[in-house]
């Protein structure tokens, strides 16, 4: 009964591993659908997201269902407990990419970044793939050494993020306006969809060590320093 | 022993009611905080959030210690496993009254809201607090038609969302684009606000009925329908 029990927990594990892929694939296709206007990819990772739900959906019911029936306890509950916010996390990045995808279907034929920011978005849309895929190699290899580098890489993202507003805030951004807001809101996407990868891998820690990291490098309220430059 | 498990989990609703309390009192302080550039009102609130976090803490501790004692099932533990994602969706709202907070404070002694935006604004943080006011009754009443209340506040939010940009995107706009990147920064939070809190309310709905309303309202991806005006 146990084994089987343990069977059930490992497929919590390859259900959270597969939601991890998808989030990241639409991450992937969603920054190049915004980097080269590119309406069909965008469409594709708008349509992809009921996939990303559907795995949310199966694996919270899983969870439930497992909570109800094994009634586990210390390691075995947390295990499920904390598996249930790696959902939520997970969930919210697929809508950090679908919100990212819709930006580049609204401005098409015109592509939502201006030139000068390209090369910020374009890193951040790199970091936000790669931060993704590590999450996943840490939730399947349970590796602490790669969740703390996840945490650089979320440094790396906030330091982008920086750029991305000294670039709006200069005297050289001829762009008015509306590229602004757009760049505003893109650039907390990326940002926020890192954020919950590094919670992803503390509650990986938390799985591993039983110690949950404190959460300095989670901070969100990036405002602060992104915009008191 | 069941007496006490159920006094239990009564517990767990007084500290989510609690909990929805410090979030909406952070809420109404930051939003006046930013009207009014109060330094004062936005250091109380930005200290006061550890507060918020501290209930988070009691409360995640007390539902995963019940969920391990009791071994609850069917709707003792739907509960407990609900209630962890509202504690998640309220530290979030806590969250989002800091992030006004921090640009009240950044831009003191000046105030963020230019003249054009502060009606809008003004309205946005009074739907704010009114929506986590009717959260807390929802969660202390378990009042579904109040929760449905929530849905049509937080539709309110969307269109004042909306209005926003229009204002920042109308050729009136005479600030540049430092305050419409703080505008569209603090739209969003607000709007989310307003999302999470929807959240809270439609999960009481699934405890009281059993299943969880269609999140129709619930999708942030409000970015189309507010940019593309």
């Amino acid at each position: 009964m146990r084994d089987t029990f343990h069977d059930e927990l490992d497929s919590i594990g390859r259900s959270l591993y597969e939601m991890d892929g998808l989030v990241s694939d639409a991450m992937r296709k969603a920054s190049a659908a915004l980097l080269e206007a590119d309406l069909t990819l965008a469409e594709q990772v708008i349509s992809d997201d009921g996939k990303i739900d559907a795995v949310r959906d199966d694996l919270e019911s899983f969870a439930f269902d497992l909570l109800a029936r094994q009634q586990p306890v210390a390691g075995d509950l947390r295990i499920i407990v904390t598996s249930l916010r790696m959902v939520a996390d997970l969930e919210r990045m697929g809508d950090l990419a679908l919100h990212v995808a819709k930006v580049a279907r609204m401005r098409y034929p015109a592509c939502a970044v201006p030139s000068e920011v390209r090369g910020t978005i374009r890193q951040m849309g790199g970091i936000a793939h790669r931060i993704s895929t590590k999450t996943g190699d840490v939730i399947a290899g349970k590796n602490v050494a790669l969740a703390e580098e996840i945490e650089s890489d979320d440094d790396s993202m906030d330091v982008l993020h920086r750029r991305l507003f000294a670039i709006l805030l200069s005297d050289d951004w001829a762009h008015g306006i509306e590229p602004a807001i757009d760049i505003t809101l893109i650039g907390r996407y990326y940002e926020r969809f890192a954020d919950h990868a590094v919670s992803v891998a503390r509650r990986v820690i938390y799985l591993v060590t039983g110690e949950m990291p404190q959460p300095a490098a989670l901070s969100s309220g990036i405002t602060e320093t992104a915009l008191g430059i």
